[in-house]
C-alpha cells in the first residue's frame, strides 16, 4: 500500500553540483503559476502534443507571444531542426541575457539544451519535464544529444539547465507505455544502487500505472541515485559509465524496432540481456538472475522480435558508441547493487548466448 | 633594430589554465617532425590553401590517409558544413578516443573546435595555427564560432584544444594583408596592456612585414597578455570583455566591406574610431588620441568606405551581439593601458561623431 505524498506547494529541492555551477530540481504542484511568473526575457520551447491536454499553459505562454512550438519526434532531433528553431528565436529578438524554458519530454530537453549551449556561446535555460522518463532520469546529468543520419546521439555535449521544475500532474495524461518507459529507467537506477524502494515499486506496479500521483518519492529516489555519480563524473568518463547498464543491449532493441519500443522499456529488456550474459558467461547466480528477471518481466514491452532481425541486432550492437575496437562496451552484473564495466568480444559465444536468451524467453515473433 | 630569436627546437611554453583543464602553447621550429609523430588515432583537418606551399606536410598526413581537407572560407563557417565534415570523419572511422588536429588559420580552428566540442559529446583536439592572427590571438581563449545566415558568429561555445604548436615558418608564405591583420590584433593587446613592445613593433613595422622570423617574441607577448584575462574570465562574462576594444566598430567595417577588409585591419580602424569617440565625447586627451592614431594609421587597410554605406555601418553597429537593448556595447579608453566598458546610446551625437571621423581622416571613398 502506497502512502499519499505531502501537500506543500514547493515541497522538495535536490541540488546538483556541476562544472557549470550548482543547479536545482524543485518539486511543485502549481506549474502554471511558475510559468506565469517568468519575466519578459524568457522564451518557451514547448512540445505541441501538450496543446490539447494543457490549454491553460499554452494560453499563458502564447499571450505574451514568447513561445516556440516543436514537433518532438525522434527524427527532429537534428542539428538542422535546431537551426530552424534558432532562426525562430532570432525573429523573437532573443538576446544573450534571455532564458529559454523547455516544456516537454527528453526530445524537447535535448533540443533546447543543445540550442542553449551554442546560441551566443551559451544562454541560460530551464526545464519543465512532462514525461516520467524526463522527470526521473534525463532532467539531470547535463547531456544533450542530436542524431546525424543513422547515427543516434552522435552529436551533443554537456550543458545543464539552471533550474528544473517537476510537477507530477503531467503524468496523468501520459499513455501507459510512456509510464512503463519511465519505470524502466527507475528500475535501472534501483538495481544499480540496491534501492530500498525497488520492491515497493514492483509490489505496487499495477497500482502505480493507474494512480500516478504516487510517483513523487520514486522520482526523487531515482534522481538522488543519479545525482551521486554525475556529481563525481559529470562528463561520463569513469564512475558514471555504470549507468550504461541495460543501455547497450537496449539501444539495439530500439534500433531494430525502429524506435517502436520506448527507450525505458528497451532498457528493461536490455538489463535482462545483460543479466543473462552475466549468468551464462560470468558469475551471476541463477537465483539472482531469476529474481531480477521476475521484476523486469513486469515492465517488458509487448513487442516481439522478428526472427529475421537477429543479425540486425548484432550489427546494431557492433555500432554502439561505447565500443572500443571490436569489443562491445557494456555493463554486466554480479547481482543487485554490484555492476561492473566490461569490454567483451562480440563473438560466436556472445551471439549464441543472446540468441538463446531470446529463444528461451520466447521473445521472438514466430 | 630587432634581435634574432633563439635557436632551440621547442623553445618556449605558455600554459593556459581553463575550466576544461590546463593546455599549452609550444613554440617549435620543426612542425613536420611533430606532425609525423602523431599516432594512428589522429585525424588532421587542414586548409587546402596550404597544399601548394607545404607539400611535405600534405604528403605526411595524406600517406596514412587520416586527413580531411577543408575549404576555409568565411561562408563555410556554418553548422551545415561542419556536419558534412563529421560525416567524412565517421567514414574515416573516428572514435571517441581519437584526436583531431587542425592545421590552418582561424576558420579551420573554428570548424575543428566546433566539431570536436560536439562529436561524441566531445573529443580531444590540437591546433597548429598557420596565420599570424591565429598564432598571436585566436589560438588561445577557447572560443568557437559559427555563422547562421547573415548572423556572424551567433553560434558556438568554449572548447579549447589540448595543445597548440606554433611554428613561425608558416608566416613566410602569408600575403602582406594577413600579416597586417595579425599586427592589428597584436596592437590591440599591446594598447590594452601598455606593453613595452608596442613601440619596438611600430618602429620596426616595415622590417617586420619583410623579415617574419622576428615575430616570435611579439606573438609570445600577445598571448601572455591574453592569457592573463582569459584565465580569470574564460567565458567572457566580465574582465575579458575588455578585449572587445576595437571590435564593435571593427566588426561593422568587416560587415560593410563584405569581409574584404581582414579582421585585424578592421579592428585597427575600429580602435581608432573607439579612440575618436573617447576623445570627442569622453575624457581621452587630444595628445593621447594623436599618439595612438599615429601608430594605428600605419596598419590601416587601403579600403575606402563608400559614402553611401554610412547608414549600413550604423545598422551593422545596431546589430552587434554585445548590445543591450538599444545601447551599443563597446570599449572606450582614457589612454594606452586604460580601457573601460561602455553602454552608449546609438543616437545622433554618436552617429555624427563617427561620420565626422570618417570625413576628417579622409576614409570615405569619394
Amino acid at each position: 500500500m502506497l502512502l499519499p505524498m505531502g501537500g506543500s506547494l514547493m515541497s522538495e529541492v535536490i541540488s546538483i553540483a556541476s562544472r557549470s555551477g550548482t543547479y536545482q530540481v524543485l518539486f511543485t504542484e502549481n506549474i502554471l503559476e511558475i510559468i506565469k511568473a517568468y519575466s519578459n526575457e524568457t522564451i518557451f520551447i514547448i512540445d505541441e502534443k501538450l496543446q490539447a491536454p494543457y490549454r491553460d499553459i499554452y494560453s499563458a505562454i502564447r499571450n505574451p507571444g514568447r513561445c516556440i512550438i516543436v514537433n518532438a519526434l525522434e527524427q527532429n532531433k537534428t542539428v538542422n531542426y535546431c537551426q530552424q528553431l534558432i532562426k525562430a528565436l532570432v525573429r523573437l529578438n532573443v538576446r544573450k541575457n534571455y532564458t529559454l524554458v523547455a516544456i516537454g519530454g527528453g526530445i524537447v530537453q535535448d533540443i533546447t539544451g543543445f540550442i542553449a549551449s551554442m546560441l551566443f556561446r551559451g544562454v541560460r535555460w530551464q526545464f519543465i519535464p512532462t514525461t516520467l522518463l524526463a522527470q526521473a532520469d534525463s532532467c539531470i546529468g547535463s547531456k544533450t544529444s542530436m542524431n546525424l543520419d543513422e547515427y543516434k546521439n552522435i552529436l551533443g555535449g554537456f550543458y545543464p539547465p539552471s533550474k528544473i521544475y517537476i510537477d507530477i500532474q503531467f503524468l496523468d495524461t501520459l499513455p501507459t507505455k510512456e509510464i512503463k518507459s519511465g519505470i524502466g529507467e527507475i528500475l535501472h537506477f534501483y538495481f544499480i544502487a540496491n534501492s530500498p524502494l525497488l520492491y515497493e515499486m514492483i509490489n505496487n506496479y499495477e497500482e502505480l500505472l493507474l494512480s500516478r500521483h504516487h510517483f513523487k518519492k520514486f522520482i526523487s529516489e531515482s534522481l538522488s541515485i543519479k545525482k551521486e555519480l554525475i556529481e563525481i563524473d559529470e562528463y561520463d568518463q569513469k564512475e558514471r559509465n555504470i549507468f550504461n547498464y541495460g543501455h547497450t543491449f537496449g539501444h539495439a532493441i530500439e534500433s531494430i524496432s525502429n524506435y517502436e519500443v520506448p527507450h525505458g522499456q528497451a532498457v528493461t529488456i536490455g538489463m535482462d540481456i545483460a543479466n543473462y550474459i552475466s549468468k551464462s558467461i560470468y558469475e551471476l547466480s541463477i537465483n539472482e538472475f531469476n529474481m531480477m528477471h521476475d521484476i523486469l518481466i513486469k515492465n517488458f514491452p509487448s513487442y516481439q522480435i522478428p526472427t529475421d532481425k537477429i543479425d540486425d541486432y548484432f550489427v546494431a550492437l557492433s555500432k554502439d558508441k561505447k565500443n572500443i575496437g571490436k569489443n562491445l562496451g557494456c555493463i554486466l552484473t554480479d547481482g543487485i547493487g554490484s555492476m561492473w564495466k566490461a569490454q567483451i568480444p562480440l563473438d560466436g559465444v556472445l551471439k549464441s548466448t543472446i540468441s538463446e536468451y531470446f529463444e528461451y524467453y520466447d521473445l521472438f515473433d514466430k
